[in-house]
């Protein structure tokens, strides 16, 4: 499918991408820059890629595809670097968490003979680094495209190929729909389960050992989320602030009253709002995107 | 172990205890009173106790263990109905997620002839009602009891062996203690997961379907804890509430943090505050608690 494909940045899922890539026998040759050495090292040893070195603008050349697969706020960077060694005719995409913002940095620094358009691979897991990446992270999952009115139909068909190939199922959204949408069903979830993990880590020492004791009771699921890679979110929430914002202060609200339904003895508001939930819930199971493959998943204990 | 067993409230915590009391052989005979008849058939067809009506009074008369598993609210209802049915020497538990306000309660109303105890078996799944229980679900989970100064020696020992034979590991705490360490680590968590779950329930028509499509980003996650018992977590919240509202408090002033750092760039606090987080999960992954059984569950995709 390409001859050559450049991935800048090996972590969990640049090296994902790699392993799918490979497996699905989609690339003459991939490579792949990392600032660190050791990564480079550890890449090629796990056969994750088939050359990798520091020197980006060398690993770039040639490639019909170069995938960014590095935290955002390095893309500024990465693209000053390589936008003079990309090939005529180049693919480039990326896997980042937020749209508008990098979208906007990336068109206005490219050469126009690169075929520029952003990707979000929606997968991933709590585990960081080349070593936890693995060839079927994208089988059965949405990747979201975000083309603008400069993306090329080739280029559209191309990645969304890309993706279709290493088993996801491709949607397309405007950048800015697409960075609503994260930050509900992402964004905030992930701030959520930081901020309570976060109160937990402050509690008196012994609370604080029993709560980690008894995690169970449904604490250890916000633990699991809130291990994912600090520097990869704390670019998320910084490139997606005003979406964020704006859900945080809508969860705010609704934290609010229920607060208030729970001093003030309301069952009928408590109820009435649990029962909802349970609704969501079942829409999530209808489309079967609850994530319970096994059918004797459900009876498995939760805790 | 026991000759009768009485089950009041056979859902998913009451039906489990009974599968597993006769998996384990642990009792003679076990019955169950529930003010459904719908219910009360239905546990006789799957196999699930003995006898089942909703005469509570007549199912209590001669039971060793009586085991009350419905909610919290009913609790008083429950014991005016059988304190004059129990057998002399009966022990008496429950299975409740709140100690303190229901333990004076019962305390106050039962015969000096009856050994009273409470349990928390610390277990359960999303899903409610008979049919969802299984004799497994307690096995190397937490059963949390909380004795007072009136507890009999003899009644900590024979419910701490029968969680243990269902294969809990069974801990001691005072009624006060276990409900501040369960506001943390579940009632809190629950709480926002219902939250967050209601503020998407009220999104806008196309933007909610679009959360609900790409749930598997974090949302999900949440919506799963937030599918559990509406009446059950209703009475939760309000038999905690002091303790409940207190760890509010602290999760709101983190998240007041939190909000702030993201509307002033302020990269440092986002990036430690998430480092942090890493080190919880570490613990509980350290004492075993994660709950990755399965050494390839770690490879598998979290969306």
């Amino acid at each position: 499918m390409f001859k050559k494909v450049c991935i800048i940045g090996c972590g969990l899922i640049g090296s994902s991408i790699s392993r799918a890539i490979k497996k699905n026998k989609l690339a003459g040759k991939i490579v792949s820059s990392n600032r660190s050495d050791v990564t480079n090292k550890k890449i090629i040893t796990l056969n994750v890629v088939d050359e990798a070195s520091s020197d980006t603008k060398k690993m770039v050349q040639g490639s019909d595809l170069v995938i960014i697969a590095t935290p955002l706020s390095s893309y500024k960077d990465v693209i000053l670097k390589i936008k003079s060694s990309l090939k005529n005719g180049a693919i480039l995409t990326d896997v980042g968490s937020v749209k508008k913002k990098i979208i906007s940095l990336i068109e206005n620094k490219i050469p126009k003979n690169i075929s520029w358009i952003s990707s979000h691979p929606i997968a991933g897991t709590e585990n960081s680094g080349p070593e936890a990446g693995f060839a079927s992270l994208f089988e059965g999952r949405w990747c979201v495209i975000t083309p603008t009115d400069d993306t090329s139909e080739s280029a559209i068909d191309q990645v969304t190929n890309l993706w279709r190939r290493v088993g996801s199922k491709v949607d397309i959204m405007t950048p800015a729909h697409h960075d609503k949408v994260l930050a509900i069903t992402s964004h905030i979830p992930h701030l959520i389960a930081f901020n309570i993990v976060g109160t937990v880590a402050d509690l008196e020492d012994d609370t604080k050992m029993e709560a980690v004791k008894y995690a169970a009771g449904g604490f250890r699921d916000f633990t699991r989320i809130a291990a994912s890679d600090p520097e990869m979110w704390r670019d998320v929430f910084m490139e997606n602030r005003e979406a964020v914002l704006e859900m945080l202060g809508r969860f705010n609200e609704d934290l609010s009253s229920f607060q208030k339904a729970i001093r003030n003895n309301d069952l009928k508001f408590l109820e009435s709002k649990f029962s909802k939930s349970k609704e969501i819930r079942k829409l999530i199971e209808d489309l079967g995107q609850a994530g319970t493959f096994d059918p004797t998943e459900s009876k498995k204990s939760r805790y």
